[in-house]
Parts: C-alpha cells; sequence; structure tokens
C-alpha cells in the first residue's frame, strides 16, 4: 500500500495543539479530566487500536513513529479523514512524558455504550465496588470476559475501564465485554435481587462459605453476581450485609488472601461455564 | 520504648558508602548484579519486613524516615547489632530513585534456603520456566502458597524471587513457600516424572484438555507439577512435548488467554486443596 493515501500530519513541535490528545499520559489526575472533558479516550499499542477499531470505537487521531506505518497501513488507510500525526520516538515521549514502547497511539472517541439496565437481563456479572487500581480492572474485565461471564458493573468509585493502562492490561477486552457504572452504589445490591440475581460477596466473614462448595450448590440456570471489593480495605459492610452469600477461597501457608485479581479469575471459574466438566470429560 | 536502646544512624550525604545497598532501586540491571555479588536483597514496606524478619531471613541494615521508627521499634531493638539508617524523605528519595511510599526498607541477607531435590518430595509444584515478569513471579508466589501448594520450581531464566518487586507482589510469599532453581531445564520434567509426579503443562495444543475435564479425573494423592511458560511466547515446544498432559482453561468472548498470574491462580484452584468441596459442603 502507498503512503500517498494516507493523511499523514508530521508533527515537530511537542507543543503543537493537534497531539494535545496524547500529552502527559502518566499524569492520572490531569488525564481523568482531559479525557472526560474532551470525550476521549487513549489506546496504545498495535494490537489494542485494532481491536479498538474492530469493536467499532471511532477514532479522532492517530500518533505514530515512522516505523508504525506500516503495520497499521490498513487501518489508517480505512480512516482517510482521520489524521494520522508522525512523530520521531523522541518526540512521542516529550509529548507523552514517557517512552511509548509500542510505538502507536490512537486517541478514540469516548462514548457509552451500556448502562446498568442493559445488563440486568444478563446471566453472570462481576460487580466491582471501589477497586480504584487500573490494572486491577483491566485484569478483572479480561478474565471475566475469558471466563465466559456476561458484563461488568463498576460502583462510581471504581477505576475507569477505558483509562489507558486498563485497556492495555484487559487486552482489549473492555472493547468487547459490556460494562456499565451502577446508578447508586446503596441500591445496586438490592436491584440485582430483584432482577434474580442470586449475589455473592466475595469477603472474609464469620458467615463466608468455601468457594468450591457454593459452585457445587448453583444450579445451572441460577443467575449469579460476584461482588468484589478493594485489595486494602475488601467490600463495604453493606455491600456484605446485603449479599445473599458470602464466598471465600480456602487458604493455606498463612496467606489470607489473594490480589484481587487472581481472586476474580478463580471466581469466575468457579461459579462460571469455564469450570465445568464438559461433555467428553 | 525509648529510641535510646536502637542503633541509629542518622545520614544526610546519599552518596554515603552506608548506604549503598540502597541505591537505584529502579535499575533491574544495576540491582540484578548489585544484589547478587554483594549478596542482599531488600524488603520494603513495614509489613514485608516482618514477614522477612519472621521468616528468619538476617537484616545487614534498615533504612527509614523518622515517622517509621515506632511502628518497627519492637524489631529494630530485637536486633541492636543491626544499624538503622534514619533518612530523610528526600534523601530516601535520592538515594533509591523513587519516592518510598511505605517509608521503610531492608537490606536482608540473601541466601539460598532450598534445592531443587528439596522440592522433589512434595506433592504439589508450580514450575515457571522463563517467566521474567517480577510481579508475574511475585503473583504465582502468593496465588501458589495461598492455595495451598507446596513449592515453586523456577528455570534459569525465570525471574528472581527475592528481587524487591517480586517480593512485594507476593506479600512475603517468597519468605514462606519453598522455591528454588531447577538444575537443567531440558532434564527438569523427566526428572518430576521420576519423582512420582504428574506433569501438565498449561497450554493451547492440539492435545490439550479443558482444565475442569482434568481436575476431576486426579486422585486425591497424585503428586502434580503444572507447568506455566511466559505470557507472550508461552512454554516451550520441548516441555509442552515432555509433559505428560497439556491443559487449557475454556475460554469465552474470543479472549485467547489470561495473564499467566490470573491463569496460574485458577490452575492451582482447580487442581490443588482449595478447590476441592469442604466435607460440610
Amino acid at each position: 500500500m502507498s503512503t500517498d493515501d494516507l493523511n499523514l500530519v508530521p508533527i515537530t513541535d511537542p507543543h503543537d495543539e493537534r497531539v494535545a490528545d496524547y500529552v502527559r499520559l502518566r499524569d492520572v489526575s490531569l488525564r481523568r479530566s482531559l479525557e472526560v472533558e474532551q470525550g476521549l479516550f487513549i489506546a496504545e499499542g498495535e494490537k489494542v487500536i485494532r481491536r479498538a477499531l474492530a469493536a467499532r470505537f471511532r477514532p479522532r487521531s492517530f500518533l505514530l513513529a515512522p516505523r508504525w506505518i506500516d503495520s497499521l497501513a490498513d487501518q489508517l488507510a480505512a480512516h482517510p479523514e482521520v489524521p494520522v500525526y508522525v512523530v520521531s520516538e523522541a518526540l512521542a515521549e516529550e509529548v507523552t512524558g514517557f517512552h511509548v514502547h509500542r510505538g502507536a497511539l490512537a486517541s478514540m472517541v469516548r462514548h457509552t455504550r451500556w448502562q446498568q439496565a442493559d445488563l440486568m437481563g444478563m446471566q453472570r456479572l462481576v460487580v466491582c465496588e471501589d477497586i480504584v487500581d487500573h490494572a486491577n480492572v483491566g485484569a478483572i474485565l479480561r478474565s471475566a470476559a475469558g471466563m465466559g461471564w456476561d458484563g461488568c458493573l463498576l460502583a462510581p468509585r471504581a477505576a475507569d475501564p477505558l483509562y489507558r493502562r486498563a485497556i492495555k492490561v484487559s487486552m482489549g477486552a473492555v472493547f468487547s465485554l459490556p460494562w456499565a457504572r451502577v446508578e447508586s452504589w446503596a441500591q445496586v445490591v438490592p436491584q440485582l435481587h430483584e432482577a434474580g440475581f442470586l449475589t455473592l460477596a466475595l469477603a472474609l466473614d464469620e458467615r463466608s462459605r468455601p468457594l468450591p462448595d457454593v459452585a457445587a450448590s448453583l444450579a445451572d440456570d441460577q443467575r449469579v453476581a460476584i461482588l468484589l471489593g478493594t485489595e486494602g480495605e475488601g467490600l463495604s459492610r453493606r455491600w456484605i450485609e446485603q449479599a445473599d452469600q458470602v464466598v471465600r477461597i480456602p487458604m493455606g501457608h498463612g496467606i489470607d488472601s489473594l490480589n484481587v485479581a487472581a481472586a476474580s479469575a478463580v471466581a469466575c471459574y468457579a461459579l462460571g461455564p469455564s469450570g465445568r466438566p464438559s461433555a467428553e470429560g
């Protein structure tokens, strides 16, 4: 493919307004306000950019070092109206504030695809309370999607799944797995009950039952929502008290807990379709 | 407790030779050679330091901001021969090259506690091939310990469990769970067979069986070793071919794999004691 067909725009000044979408990508508080205000998010790396485009998110612009043009040329050509800012790796670092290993960035139009109501008819949901670490939210979405869960609800304080690092850790699962913010932290657990979900709080508690016992007692068609809290504090008392059951992963060696990403992977496996013996098995 | 009993040594010069153990903690290649040469490792944060001391690793020195002295005073007093370098937070940052959130560091004597032979009599082992990411190795050790596995073998190229970040992510599980380097990458799988282990390679492969089927077919007293490869390349052909069985975690939503830390947590759960329904269940 000739690069003549592409909308290539060389950039040489790090303060050029045209690359303002990409400034200081590691400055979490700046990015949070900038991305929401401007209605954008950043996809990093060829694979993640391809997944965002495949999921029909619309690009605002691309920012690439010259050697990445060829590998993305088909996608760039498919969006001839979208500018492709071509920068040296040094300038990319100056703009973004870090060394962009994977050489390619895209600024995409942020939009909300699902509301809580869209997820309330599903079979299996992961519900994140105040998980503020972007890598954890990304890992949870990846595991949930991988294990065949249907969607994820996020409490108001949980980290943004469309933040660059969450997207990257999720390997793009944030684009395919439906997720939504809950409307009310205090009401979501009762709302799940009304919708027919069995709610399972993952926590250490005097009434907690071992995960394998809970898994063995689930009917195949039982609608399930797993409630996950932050690593430090765990779930709030409110959610634990509202939940139908409290579940713990049995632990050994004096270890009291797993990382929340590992715990969610285990719970999604044990309580979902991935953990069932197959017909042949 | 009066601080008079403690061996407090104020440090005001970042180039002071006495704090040479703590320089540039984020410079992986520098730290690798320095720590092995000097026979030390770094424990970060009060909780991790306490766990290292509880596991009877010997401190060479402590490096603390003044506000952390009280919280560790019992441990500092228990080691009156060990210098406690007291530094401002600014100086700590100048020495270590980053902002030490948790305010306390200890330099500990590195020593090898177990050899491969010590682990070959155990019941359940995790075997890491070339997992070079310190956070992944730490997470795998934490999950393995938490799920009641007995030990971990590491191929020659796998990351160092006593590297600061691996220790931190493991929450100190690297101190309690036995681990050792394998003597021979090419021979370890046959050696595991000789020792009576069923070896299970976690990989996508034409002969891979779903994890729940494999879990259901295991006898209670079966000795098991799970083989884990890097996230990018996965296990080597050699280890996959040498393994008794190849196992995959069933996946949905077009996701092809989990992060290796999540995958190892799921495998340790499904194939170990944590995943068995309890007597009451």
